[in-house]
């Protein structure tokens, strides 16, 4: 099994692939960076909506690292994208050249941390069965707005059977830092998302017959408000290609 | 039992007491209100220090109430304590003619708020059987700096019975918003409390044969942390006598 380390090292040498059922024991982070002078608004965004934007750590400006994870920054998730005004312009592999000294990072909590839970209580995960990116949908829900920082609440979505969903919410529960229990079970319409395999982000997933769709806060939502609050410049992970930060998951596990 | 709405009118006219045990189920917080350019090291301080300073709400520049106090934030805590340069300068019933445009509220879980759900399990509060204000001490324990924001771990102190540890733990572990788990168990010279007899904060509380001195983060951490990085003007609660918020225990307790 290898040390969040040696997984950045492959990240950073090239690698790329979403990180769900990677390092399993330790969490996973998503990552948002932007210029000082929005951090008050994005930290306070975050503090107004814990379940989608639980943070886990914030740096100086310009730091490359953090206190829960020890590599760069630029380097060491295995995709990045890059948002000028609001706008996607680029996904990379590294953001190294982008890098400003002004950049606050936040990391935010991410359900893939729970995911290992999840499967020793025999809960089936299907994006880590079939070797896909987990789904992710924009809802109708609006966050609670932070000054400029305003979006759509985004979920991520797996499918569980009906007679694991009431274990599904109790374990989940138990790790509010990383989006803790689901926001919604079943019935994806009154969420605004009309078709489950359209997903907005990440790869549409099988719903086999008996199963509920069960929906977590998705620390996408961070760039979902980067589109429509529309800061200057931000950088983020690819969605579902997460920082994996030296934090175990059992940091975040309420008993 | 009288409402939330009903104790604040009361402290409103003047009433003033410790808040440990009013308004069982609902939960307290503690205030701290600072101009709006000490708000992002504060909001920083708090997110890197969340067991001492796990933050409920948070007002926009010169609110008076907030999503979860819909009372008056000026007039409707029993008593308040006013700091100018880090300095304690005034305790005081209300502060309606000290408020600015430009004070952003803090409220910070509190944990009075657990002690509900500590009683139902059968473990005794001793100040509450005493009437008295909860034992608060400073620690020899720094919290993590942010920004001009820094200071010692405060923390609170429940005697428990030996054979009830376990539960006192299990039991506040499920509040991680209002403090959550015990910090420290037993030892309190290990903290740099010499004499639990000589409370910083509130009045001392006898620890009996065979109960074990507790101690939990406690929210007047943030008032140290105003004592030791003396930001220009700050606003507080007096320890101990919180806010009554319009929340329910139950919105922060995880399964």
């Amino acid at each position: 099994m290898l040390e969040p380390r040696e997984v950045r090292e492959k990240f950073r040498a090239g690698l790329r692939v979403p990180t769900s059922g990677y390092c399993p024991g330790f969490a996973q982070a998503n990552l948002l960076s932007v210029p000082k002078e929005y951090a008050y608004d994005f930290l306070l965004f975050a503090q107004r909506n814990p379940k989608s934007c639980p943070i886990l750590d914030v740096t100086e400006p310009g730091e490359t690292s953090a206190a829960i994870f020890t590599g760069d920054l630029r380097t060491d998730l295995p995709a990045y994208r890059v948002y000028r005004d609001g706008e996607l312009v680029d996904e990379r592999a590294e953001v190294t050249s982008l890098w400003r000294d002004d950049l606050v990072s936040f990391l935010i909590g991410c359900s893939f941390t729970f995911e290992s839970a999840l499967l020793e209580a025999g809960v089936p995960v299907r994006h880590i069965e079939a070797g896909t990116n987990v789904p992710m949908y924009r809802t109708n829900r609006e966050c609670r707005q932070a000054g400029s920082m305003s979006g759509p609440l985004v979920v991520s979505m797996r499918p569980v059977p009906a007679d694991l969903v009431a274990a599904a919410v109790r374990i989940t529960s138990r790790y509010p830092a990383v989006h803790g229990a689901p926001v919604h079970i079943g019935a994806p319409g009154l969420l605004g998302i009309d078709d489950l395999a359209e997903p907005d982000f990440g790869d549409a997933v099988e719903v086999k017959q008996g199963e509920i769709p069960v929906f977590w806060a998705c620390g996408v939502t961070p760039q979902a408000a980067v589109m429509r609050s529309k800061p200057s410049f931000a950088i983020a992970h690819a969605p579902g290609h997460m920082a994996i930060t030296d934090a175990r998951d059992s940091t975040y596990q309420i008993p």
